[in-house]
């Protein structure tokens, strides 16, 4: 492993553009959260828009500043949306983002992966270890869609995806791990009850989505994304009895996070 | 614009008939905002039924005593079982109301919705001002599905579709618009909070379709179903510390919705 | 009726094994609820998946300690898609819970029912008392998905559908039924703002799949299960302000049920 050292990076400036310009983020999504996905946008101060049918996918990637794809209830035809979805916003010039939620637990979710990330330019891959490691080649079982322990060193494995891939890697966790092959950021905020209620890492990859419509570096984009999303998680911590009323004060502190908390509260290593 | 005066409507004794009767309200609704809508419509004291499948939505519609149509995240088959509920509908003589969310964003969304306004008889269009506009034939750029600033009176489109469609225009906004083409009424209730969360605007059409249910003058309807709603959401800001609590609290306070604070606290002008 | 006598179960057992052994419950449900069904097996320690690929759920079922199956949004296809689920859920040996919601509501609804009960072996079948007895046979009207009223002897009918399909029956409402045909069991916890708000009878059958998965006894599991939701719910109660925070509590309550309260507020009958 590589030597670290903790860093700061400017996250504030990249929720500042989001808020003030209020990005329309695509996505295509699972039905499980997708109010979620939608609503994290939306609480970030963007405009999330959710469509799939492939009539009109390429049309409302062209109106977006960024897509999040997300296999979390793929289906077969969902899929072909998503590829022509994101065609037109490779296209665009606007980022993609996917989720490979899931990967590793059906032999569909792999076969469908690989054929995104084959068919059209994913810009940043988005997983827990388990998920990311399968997505990279690696032979693992995913225990649904939750994350399963993984022995191999993650970082390598997420740079090894990274470079193949040519994109940014996103691996969640108790540390989060965010390369584009060189460079690298650990993210070190969060809290462990985000992982008792079901949605948080699907909103991660909208939070990841809408920070990457504001700022060109995907590797600080999703690094800064990250660190809002987690420092919103300690914060929403302290004000809530248990799962429910967490997941409510999550919203509300992250509508309310400033610059002095996120510079105070954020661990990054790079 | 027309002179407008301050004046009281009973939205109360809607409410009251709400709480009584507890009609069906039969939903084709989007997959982002589904559980809110059934659960504003559960709150008010009604009973809400979600049905999509083509070989069942005309027997449902029976059943029910309004049908809320929203295309928010429509396919071509969507649409399909949303002409065969709404013709079920008609046939048995319930209102049947259309949310056009996200007209103007895409091609789809624009042809589908002309589709159903010309295929079926739709009793109430509801949007915003971009997507009212857009259904009404100017040309308008939604930005997803949140309002665009509209430069024409929205008061005379919103009177020009409803005669040309014979039915209640809905447009709503910091000020919302309810006509017949004749009558007119502004509600001026409500709170900016409502837009910085996902699902109001489509918790309004079931709130519109469920007032619906039990008053046959549907302009009425509709005007009170929306002062009810938005001073819940004044009430509920009183307790709420950000979005996400605002929501919870949007439930809490429409369930204890009483007389005396809609009489003293509705802002119409008619 | 036979005559009942207050007993304990040891509910608190199957909660802590669900705590410990985190059991994968796969779900093909409606997309009313679908969140609110997943969040609640998290909340209880478990892990929920959702899936409905055709080509994806026999292989996921295989990684499932349960299946739970819920008719609210059904269509012709994912029916389809759950036979096979089912098929591999039987072939696997793992326990299949049925939520018949909304039978009696439409033809399609009693026709799919009828069909699952038909063509793969359901473990358990749940419904309030219009949806058990329309699946028993029984000439009712179910009025959306709400339940009516029936003057059968539920019991009766309950024991009847057991004994016919060789099955765990549960009947929700006031007081729940649950039987094999021939043990019974009664509980009368819960609280009646359960039946305000969108979503507890979905979440029931997750929490009852839930528990199957960690006991063979499935009368017994299932009465757990609903044990420790509905005291979960008389906690949530007393922390709530209406509808919307009571479900957040509802979640809390769940989350940070222990032995003690479980013991003290149980009320069961057998």
């Amino acid at each position: 492993m590589p030597k670290m050292n903790k860093i700061k990076i400017d996250a504030y400036d990249l929720l500042k553009k989001v808020r003030i310009n209020k990005p329309v983020i695509h996505h295509l999504t699972n039905w499980v959260t997708i109010y979620d996905c939608a609503n994290v946008v939306k609480v970030l101060g963007a405009s999330p828009v959710m469509a799939h049918a492939k009539e009109e996918v390429a049309d409302m990637a062209k109106i977006a500043s960024s897509l999040v794809l997300n296999i979390g209830t793929l289906t077969v035809d969902f899929i072909e949306s998503m590829k022509i979805a994101a065609g037109s916003a490779n296209e665009k010039g606007i980022p993609v983002i996917l989720d490979v939620c899931g990967a590793g637990a059906t032999g569909l979710r792999d076969t469908k992966s690989f054929e995104l990330l084959d068919a059209v330019k994913i810009d940043i891959v988005k997983g827990n270890a388990s998920e990311i490691a399968r997505v990279s080649g690696e032979m693992v079982l995913t225990k649904g869609v939750d994350a399963s322990e993984v022995n191999k060193d993650m970082i390598e494995v997420a740079k090894g995806l990274a470079s193949k891939r040519n994109c940014t890697v996103v691996v969640t966790g108790k540390e989060d791990i965010v390369t584009d092959g060189e460079k690298l950021y650990l993210i070190k905020n969060g809290h462990p009850m985000m992982s008792n209620i079901v949605g948080t890492g699907c909103m991660a990859s909208s939070v990841i989505g809408t920070f990457s419509a504001v700022e060109k570096d995907l590797t600080l984009a999703a690094t800064a994304g990250l660190v809002c999303f987690e420092i919103a998680a300690e914060c929403a911590i302290k004000k809530s009895s248990g799962p429910g009323t967490f997941k409510e004060q999550l919203y509300d502190c992250l509508y309310h996070l400033d610059k002095k908390t996120i510079n105070n509260m954020q661990k990054v290593e790079g």
